[in-house]
């Protein structure tokens, strides 16, 4: 999981808009690359100097720009300006520690959300911030680091699938979204996995380390709560708002991405109710394994120390103790002692104890 | 109870609209029903061909169109192809793992919810997705599998008894709808049932079980939650929706389906309140069957342990201990140990623990 | 208390507006009295054919019709059928599981919501449905049995105090809610006191019984919370909605009604979050009594132990300890032992044990 | 702290706007002041018959009355008819059980809010209703009981101090509502202390008197709450509304007021917070108390036991047992027995529990 | 942390408006520095009398008035009156226990806020109220007390980096305001840290201190919400408003600061939510410490009190004892014992209590 709070007080006090980038480096330099295409073509190029884009800004089609690698503070600068993003907007991009936002700045809409991924090795969610920005002509979209989604929607644009190639950018970014979103049902998939095995564990044998594991799952909640939550927000604001950069047509399939935002953020809910309730039986059960140790000893206590007293009461050294010198004494003692234990015996088993 | 999450990552990276069937399989083909009738005449055909349909699309008066299995996708496909719907329509009602929604898209309205049943055997609620699409002249209703709560429906319009007949096809919607929502009270009665015997129980007589039972029931509560809160909107929207396709006189009998959802959505709380109330009486009498056992072993170890070490004095072996010779020390001692036991007994006694 | 879901599954499947009534029968037969009054006159009937009410539909005046036994469905059926009630009106009436709620029908307005009482002997709430419906000329009010808070109302109709019989029949229905309402703070004072009670034994003398009545509190509050909280927005709606069945100068009475239903919400809610606190209270009490038992056995054990070990010593039969043949070693032991007991108790007392 | 619920089933069944005090009756007949004030004259009268009033109802200026002991039904009837007050609003008055509101009447606006004043001999907040009357050219206000927190305001009155005495009477008004409410934060003051005294205690030492102290602190909160939370409403109605009996001049001091509210709710939430967080303190603190005397009692059981048992081995009277002959056997038994000690001793130091 | 609740008692009585300081004294004296600047000059001047500040207040170009020490009330109250405060608002300034808040009065636009600071020696937060008054060509700003976070801005104003001397009092206000709240992130990383470490400790080594660290963090969390919620709403209302003192393209960076402000709310919550979480692994960690103790004590108990009760038996002196006189009597209950012993370890670690 991130750390909880990004470092930001390198940036205090610097005038806003200055261009500083916030999180951890996460990868070498930075890749840039581009995808232009209309229902006929398509055109794919790695780019090595940000200057080749400016060319395809205002080209008819859509221009599809992806960053990877926002701590290259120069590249992004650098394409902001090609594209004429606002300051604000360029800083938002660099500082990977923003909660999901939409803006719209009237000549583009800005959208910036977690890309999340499930690390099987360490068991934990890997969050990485994405920024997309949604032109007449364009869709910019800017990682943390190579690796993402989206190769399922580069192979549609080449290959021509579907029909992605006949729609604006406006459905490049909504397929991105969708893509992004999609993928949080894998992350639930693995967690619910997890889950429903931990449930099964806190009733069969709870430890510590469940509680603990209790504790990490509750925290991931957290996290993907705070990643979930202003979603619904910022695709609420992209279908119903009034921006002429998303077409009638495209509206219907953000409705469609805002649903399973909605299931989302329903499954997030559901995990943390269960989680809460698992931590109730976990502490019961701690309670119930002390309850059945106190009855052991109790057990224990009751039976052995009366029958302790009575052999130390004929371990006594008095002169004058006429059962001493008895014929059977001994023996009866035993039968006494027998019956004594037998006695407590039953009484707790009536009481359940045993 | 199903799946926390239903396995959605085989879908990740195909286009939108693509159907796929999400959700388990849980009976072996399809099989389409389809009853159309007006006041004067009613007809019924198990469809073989989807093709059957396409006549009874523009025919006047009701077509109701119910289709059982919806893993067959290429079943829902044709039909919905026929009824024009849209294809993310299509793949919400393959996708089972919906919440309830309503979708007012101009030609028809799209409704989705969970219809219920309590499997007897397994003590548990199972839940089923059924789709409704309201057409002008048609209701097309799709199941996950066989066995429904709409018999009842089938033999009012068989035998025309009601008003059914005389009405049109928003009457027919709201028929299923309504005859979904009070099969709730159904599961309710028994889970209620299931509630005030384990009410008893956690009183009078808890074990580890109960608690777990507890908590099954809070799940199933969750899971009920889920189905029902969304229904309220559903519901509201039909009601206070200005679709033609929902005529003036039914819309008094969708108030009434609110009020029912609402009752619904009452009970369930009022029964996470109780189970929130038991778990507090459970832990506590956990608790107070610890004070209980700690009780007797102190009670016991209080008695004896003086006792023990009075005997264990006149058991050591000085030469010079004047009692060992007293003609009475031996009755003197069991006297003296039977004033402290009496004493102990008294002092406990008032202090209740006896 | 009343059950916590009643039976409605034998209405599965049945057409809406079917009457069939829900609920418990509490009294045999039904009785209907009829009360017709304006400012110069007052007449009263008890009516034993439902035709004689015809009469009295259109007469000037204000019209009273009270019935009592809702589960004799044609009475309420043949009522309903004079006064032009909706079907769906007259099942709500049966169905005496109906959340409090207001209805403005056009030409009546419909209202049901609780009737309590505080069966003294079982020291519970009982509750009881009345549905009311008022016309432009008449008020009717359907009870599940005899016995009712509206006597006064009926004596100053018929003493003509007060300014009822000078008002119409908006008044009167105003005159029923507000009487139902302040039987409310009957019950609640009830409660309080109970809960004062409580409050005080929880304190002084906890036992698992004190933890079972917070419970049945608890379950009190949840019965009476489901019962006021919906009456707010019934309340409300009466006051500010535009129907021309309620008269300017009666809304100011229903805004007094109004405040009393949030008054008596207030203390609904109070009294849950001191039941609350009580619960926490008790809880502490069982640990803060562990506490106490456990220092009273450790107290002993620590006390006896080591003195048991040290008799234990010269109880041993080697034949070389020089100790057992010195002329004052005995009394010397017992000096030791007191020592030592007399050094635990001081440590205890310090640490505030005993 | 005042009863949970006061009588008011006294009431039952009397028409509405009949006058009957509800409440404690707290003081001995009723006490009529009377201040009647502009720019230039100031006159002050003790008001022995109420018919003195009514000279002054229409005189210009401001006149203020104020009545102590509202269990005087007639006094508060005639004031009312007097200056024309609803039945319903003297009800109101007469009612000592009601929640801060605020109603515009048109001629004039009624305010009814709580006076609090704290008990230090029985460390408790004592409550007292005050209702305000805000007239076109007069201020009626109604106390419990003699003793207010407007002595300040007399004294400005009287002097001409500030601008109160060339302000009207919504002025008027204010300045009585700020000075309750200005009030509150004296309690305030007193229950921080409180609670930050007892803050340190629960730390420090611990005792089942202490936990009361926090539920007896939660109630006062409890308390509070409800006189505090409608507040705002209150004085937010009054600074919005539209009545003209308010000045424009005026709502800017409205505002202030406004604000103070807020900020003794904020007082009131954070204080409840904290016990909250006292509670979970305390609830800590005795279980590891009870942790510490286990752990004590394990340390002497487990060093004893052992001991105990070796003495007991030597104690055995068998006729063979080579050791008891042995030279160095009793010296080596006390090696042996401290070394077990020893070893013991060490072992809980490693695990912390000495 | 500062105290709850500050001493407001002493101006109980005083009529609105009367100037009095409210809060601590942290500083002699008071600091007022003066700058004015234009896109062209920079001036900055150390006032001595406050009269120096009137020749200012018309002057074209920015003017930043800084006052350090507001217990100084005459200093206020000059400056107050100079640029024509309302004297509600020279109130707000003086009392340094107000709620962030904002006020448009036209001719200006006030604001309050906290500035917080973290005292590393005491690893506390240190709160000091600043007061922003925005007017047309004018921006005072009202501190509790020497030292800031505004030395980067004024060095930026000195040198004319950035666009700060080409912009207006609104884009230096809103430069107040950021970086005022982006100081709460530097806050906020060294809770992080703090909580991180705390996360660690609880888990390894949880001790009563540690209880009291998570109640302190929790409480400064309260004390960082209280400054923080409303903040939401100030920077809304000064986004959101149509005040012309404020132009329109200094929205856009206030946007950006109301998006600060959320993901500090959100930090905030987040970390509370932590918090609960460590409380429960506090708890649950206290109850299985619990666990083992009493386990290590049921297991000595258990495996020595039979022991010790059958020595016992060999200890008492029948006379008729065969056992007594047998040649390997002794080694066979050494025997004996062993496999008790053996047995019971046996079992243990079938149990998992060893």
């Amino acid at each position: 999981m991130p750390r909880l709070i990004k470092k930001r007080s390198q940036k205090a006090g610097l005038p806003p808009g200055t261009l500083v980038h916030i999180g951890d480096v996460r990868v070498e330099g930075a890749k840039v690359t581009l995808i232009s295409y209309d229902e006929a073509h398509c055109q794919e190029i790695e780019v090595t100097a940000v200057e080749e884009c400016t060319a395809f800004r205002d080209k008819p089609g859509v221009t599809w720009i992806n960053v990877d690698g926002v701590h290259q503070v120069e590249v992004v600068e650098r394409i902001g300006e090609c594209f004429g993003l606002h300051p604000l907007v360029m800083e938002d991009i660099l500082n990977t520690d923003q909660r999901p936002k939409m803006e719209d700045l009237g000549d583009y809409i800005y959208i910036v959300l977690k890309m999340l991924d499930y690390n099987e090795k360490r068991d934990e969610i890997v969050g990485e911030q994405v920024s997309l920005v949604l032109g007449p002509t364009f869709v910019l979209s800017f990682q943390e680091m190579e690796g993402d989604v989206f190769d399922p929607i580069r192979e549609r644009i080449r290959t021509g699938k579907g029909r992605i190639r006949a729609m604006g950018p406006d459905y490049l970014a909504y397929t991105l979204l969708d893509s992004i979103i999609d993928n949080y049902f894998a992350i639930l998939e693995r967690l619910g996995e997890r889950i429903e095995l931990l449930e099964e564990r806190v009733v069969t044998r709870p430890t510590p380390r469940t509680l603990q594991t209790i504790q990490t799952l509750k925290r991931e909640m957290i996290f993907l709560r705070k990643s979930v939550w202003p979603l619904r927000e910022v695709v609420a604001s992209l279908e119903r708002g009034d921006s002429p950069l998303i077409k009638e047509s495209t509206r219907v399939y953000l409705r469609d991405v805002y649903d399973h935002t909605i299931q989302v953020i329903d499954a997030v809910e559901t995990f943390r109710d269960m989680l809460s309730g698992m931590l109730d039986i976990y502490l019961s059960s701690v309670s119930n394994r002390l309850n059945r140790v106190m009855e052991v000893l109790t057990v224990i206590a009751t039976i052995f120390m009366p029958l302790t007293f009575l052999v130390g009461v004929y371990g006594m050294n008095f002169q004058y103790m006429p059962e001493l010198g008895w014929r059977w004494a001994y023996p009866a003692v035993w039968l006494v002692m027998l019956a004594i234990a037998a006695t407590m015996l039953i009484l707790f088993r009536r009481n359940r104890w045993l």
